[in-house]
């Protein structure tokens, strides 16, 4: 059935009602099958409705979800979603049903598979490309014990571009391993597929045949069964088969949107030996017309607040505070008016990044290098020997992918690359895989590496500006969403590397002081928590502090001078972080005074507003006011 | 010609004296550049003999060098080689012949091609892997440029199991760069390859044909010339070809050792447009029998010290001091004994780590997953989803390459997996790329992560123990080669989670007091040098930290009633490190006190001997004592 329109109340959902485990599902026969996919999507339309999002994905798989579950003993048998953003569907099935509109929101359901929310919830995901690693190492493991379970992962065209996808196929053909990968083909990752193997899936299918597994366990070529087809490419490379090279049996590709057949071909696949894959053709959105006609658009929504009949894409802003993604965009086209040697590239984040109109403004500059973290480091590195100076746009918590390029191809030749460092610190709703917490830290430890933190939109413009000028590595990190509020200058201003600048000062009479020394976000909570702190007993000095590396090494000498205690203070885990860049600093320059590091603790914090995490965290001004008052009580126990 | 001993005296090569650029190639005749190759192999081996280093894979590609330099105008045409260890003869052949016997020595050339050492060297290598990503980028940028100048990168069968080469690929595709990728097949990463794509390159060739590029530019298949045909595989995937399913041109394979045919279609494909793969293969150590028979143990050879006249595979070593990695070796051995849940996994270092008797003895539990770091990483979550208890061993600068997967499918689930993390801190010869300087920081900033390193041999082997019998994610890191030598208990000790040990203590009723806190390889030196420093006015006490995390924060606020500074003594550098640790405890603890960070400089080294660059760095004995008294001068004239 195709729906226009999001159901704001509980649309009713009898079958669905009945299924609190998958193992259900056997007992239902075909018709019953097709109406559970039926509720399902409506269902899921509902609870995207209530929740906000990942969408598209998820309506493309209910029959796959269906037909795996339907095929598989779960939770005995393992089955991984890779990244996780199409799990809403197994999460449903397998008796998180009425929990699912709490999905993303703060002691809800979390954003991707999680082992500890279900025991059908085999391997945590949330970055992509993961699922055949962790699969395969279910599958030897079991191997190694005799044990027959079977081992299945659903993996997406996008994700199949990262490395370590190919590197797990690799080893599985090695290993001879019993892993069945279905590989969910919609013709996209987030900003659409792109690349040799998207054209590659294309020719799969555009050859108009698939490998047929007959009941009879026969494997045939057939034509194409009757469904929608969509040719993407004219490709001639039809002859040759990706997967049947790496050593993989291939099957398909199937409608994955034939609940029937699935089943059937999956009721076969599952007990087939060997490293195995059921390439499986979905439409993102499937079901729901206005997804399916913008699935990029419906990638992702928020929630409908009010009698909204369609999905709000993106609460409307007003001029300020503007998003820092927004703002790395605009400096991104502005710089490129300025500088024909600027390049862009993206690994598949292009919307989420804020590139949209750099591509489109720019399109031989701008590269979408498809989920491929590592190369678009070294890509990069490889453009800027050229003479060029690239900039990489990329999220703190996926440059973990591109780590070892960071470091052996950028820093270490010290080439001129840009790092925009978007979604740095906690990131709300998707939870702890997505945090950005561990950037300073794996960061300032590389040489040539210059690395700062914007304290708002502006800055983050001139910040990304200075990076850019400097003729070596360097980043700037800034938060997911929106900056606390700036007038953005148009015209560029070049920051002098490695200088804090001092944002406030009270009470510089008082007779104890203490300086605030605020990195990026922290630096707007900090100047609420002087304001509650400062009094003629107490002087706050609030410090920029804009970069991690280098440090300013003068001002701490000339505050130390001045102050009782420094409290440093960041949206990054405290162990290794800035704070600990300042007490390396105090120390190498013999400056003896107490310090209060505040930031992140040493835990994988769970899924919940962003404002929320802060102040769990103590991060926000109250937060920081009490810590310091606490800070400053036991201080004065001490001394 | 066939040589079987390694000549210790400059052998004659009266033509390859007389070239000192590659440009001179392109007068030679055929004949000329025949002798040329003999001439350029026997110096390569005379050379090998004089410095050690890597040997098997420069053997192998003498004709290819010769070709592609023949080809191409180097260096304004780009020639990018993977990983380097196969570039002695591309430095031979551009202008470093006879420099050629100080690679990899202090001052001397380095291991690898490297941008400051030439202008032929366009791009650092060291890593596995980068090269096709780095020569796209040189591509695009010159496209972009409208530059006609040709890109070229060489890179070897082993070296295309790792993912960022087929997202490199991948994206090739996508721009239809004009890359010529020259897949060196040598059918060995090094230690042999392994997994679903070297069976599809042995595949290739099986089928008995080749894709032939005529003259004329037409392309047609032809059966293989008479070249040596070792089929490695009975494979019928023969009519797929993964690069052509990817959307790259591929052409071969032909005989890398046919210098004549090397030359003829190297001239054809240097100018063909579009990304295009010449499969060569090649046999590693070619014309040097010992090691056509041996290849993994004449992959890189020590040099030759006396009249000996073959090489010096790895020298006698007294029982003890014993090599760390031969340590892991029979810690895994024993430990697997004794825990039938063991699985040991290691991305292509099996001799590198020392696993060869365990993958002998255990062929069953031992997982070669070939170059790929992020999937070994991954593996090993899933296998530990399993209940099993897999060991990942991994060398510092490698486990850059499983950052994201260390971070987000094993620490973040807390899964029980174990690390052995050879080749930490300063690697001596390979120099700056494979310098494992920056795990403490990059790791200690990981919840749910333990982190150790010994002392000794003896104390790795209890840390392994007790890294295994934690149900967590933990990791042992430790130095490339050998201990200080210490007794090996055969019996497993299981330490005390985060307690460090005193070592030694002098002088504890001087009035001036100080505290070495030494990690790892550092406690040996710091004892050297508390022996210097003691004295009946300054009393030293050293301590074996053993836990970078979790730190032994009690002792640290025992030691603080006692001393009047702190020394942290580390090899890793000083940002982020170890150090910076003990800093931030104090802070927390409100412990203030003078620390001296003693570790790496805040920069990329280059290569000398192991014992050269811990001078350099002041990390011996000597150096700390130099430093120490520094610093009381110090703290002496600031109180």
């Amino acid at each position: 059935m195709m729906y226009d329109t999001i159901p704001t109340a509980r649309p009713a959902t009898p079958l669905l009602d009945r299924i609190d485990q998958p193992s259900q599902l056997k007992t239902l026969d075909t018709a019953q099958l097709l109406q559970l996919a039926d509720e399902l999507r409506l269902y899921l339309l509902y609870a995207a409705g209530q929740s906000g999002g990942h969408f598209g994905a998820n309506l493309g798989v209910v029959e796959l979800t269906i037909a795996l579950h339907h095929a598989l003993d779960t939770p005995k048998d393992r089955l991984v979603w890779d990244v996780g953003h199409q799990a809403y569907a197994h999460k449903v099935l397998t008796g998180r049903r009425e929990a699912l509109p709490t999905i993303r929101s703060k002691d809800g359901l979390a954003a991707f598979p999680t082992r500890e929310e279900s025991a059908f919830d085999t391997f945590g995901v949330g970055h992509s490309s993961t699922s055949i690693s962790a699969a395969l190492g279910m599958a030897l493991a079991l191997r190694y014990q005799n044990d027959e379970r079977r081992v299945a992962c659903v993996v997406g065209d996008g994700a199949m571009t990262a490395g370590m996808a190919f590197e797990a196929m690799n080893d599985a053909v090695q290993h001879n391993a019993d892993v069945l990968v279905v590989l969910n083909d919609n013709d996209m990752s987030i900003s659409g597929s792109v690349g040799g193997f998207a054209k590659h899936l294309g020719a799969l299918w555009k050859q108009g045949q698939s490998v047929y597994l007959a009941d009879n366990g026969e494997v045939s070529i057939q034509p194409h069964p009757n469904w929608t087809f969509n040719p993407r490419v004219n490709s001639n490379n039809s002859a040759e088969n990706l997967f049947r090279a790496i050593g993989f049996e291939y099957f398909g590709p199937v409608d994955g949107h034939n609940l029937k057949e699935l089943v059937r071909i999956l009721a076969l696949l599952k007990d087939r030996k060997g490293p195995r894959l059921l390439h499986v053709y979905t439409t993102k959105g499937k079901g729901f017309l206005p997804a399916e006609a913008d699935p990029i658009g419906y990638h992702a929504i928020t929630k409908i607040t009010s009698q909204a009949t369609s999905p709000v894409k993106a609460p409307q802003q007003l001029p300020k505070p503007q998003k820092y993604a927004d703002v790395f965009g605009q400096f991104l086209c502005d710089q490129a008016a300025l500088d024909d040697r600027l390049l862009a590239i993206t690994p598949a984040m292009c919307e989420g990044s804020g590139m949209v109109q750099f591509a489109s403004q720019y399109p031989e500059r701008f590269f979408d290098v498809a989920i491929a973290e590592q190369h678009a480091v070294t890509l990069a590195a490889g453009m800027a020997c050229e003479g060029l100076k690239p900039v990489v746009a990329i999220y703190s918590t996926f440059l973990q992918r591109g780590y070892d390029q960071l470091i052996h191809d950028v820093a270490l030749q010290n080439l001129d690359v840009t790092f925009g460092i978007d979604r740095a610190g906690l990131v709300g709703e998707d939870g702890p895989t997505h945090a950005g917490a561990y950037d300073y830290a794996y960061m300032r430890t590389i040489p040539h590496l210059i690395l700062m933190a914007p304290k708002d939109e502006n800055e983050c413009r001139q910040m990304l500006h200075t990076a850019y000028q400097y003729p070596g590595p360097a980043a700037v990190r800034y938060p997911r969403g929106t900056g606390p509020g700036s007038q953005i200058a148009s015209e560029f201003t070049t920051l002098e590397i490695g200088k804090a600048e001092i944002v406030a000062q009270h009470y510089l009479d008082a007779s104890q002081q203490i300086a605030l020394l605020a990195f990026g976000s922290m630096v707007t909570p900090a100047l609420q928590a002087a304001e509650q702190l400062a009094s003629p007993q107490l002087g706050v000095t609030v410090v920029n502090m804009r970069f991690i590396k280098p440090l300013d090494q003068q001002l701490l000498a000339r505050l130390s001078a001045q102050v009782n205690a420094f409290i440093t203070i960041e949206e990054h885990a405290i162990m290794g972080g800035a704070g600990s860049a300042v007490n390396e600093s105090l120390q190498a320059q013999h400056l003896l005074k107490p310090v209060l590091n505040l930031g992140l603790p040493d835990a994988f914090l769970h899924q919940a507003t962003h404002p929320q995490m802060l102040a769990e965290c103590g991060l926000n001004g109250d937060g920081i006011t009490r810590d310091v008052q606490r800070f400053m009580q036991t201080l004065a126990g001490t001394i």
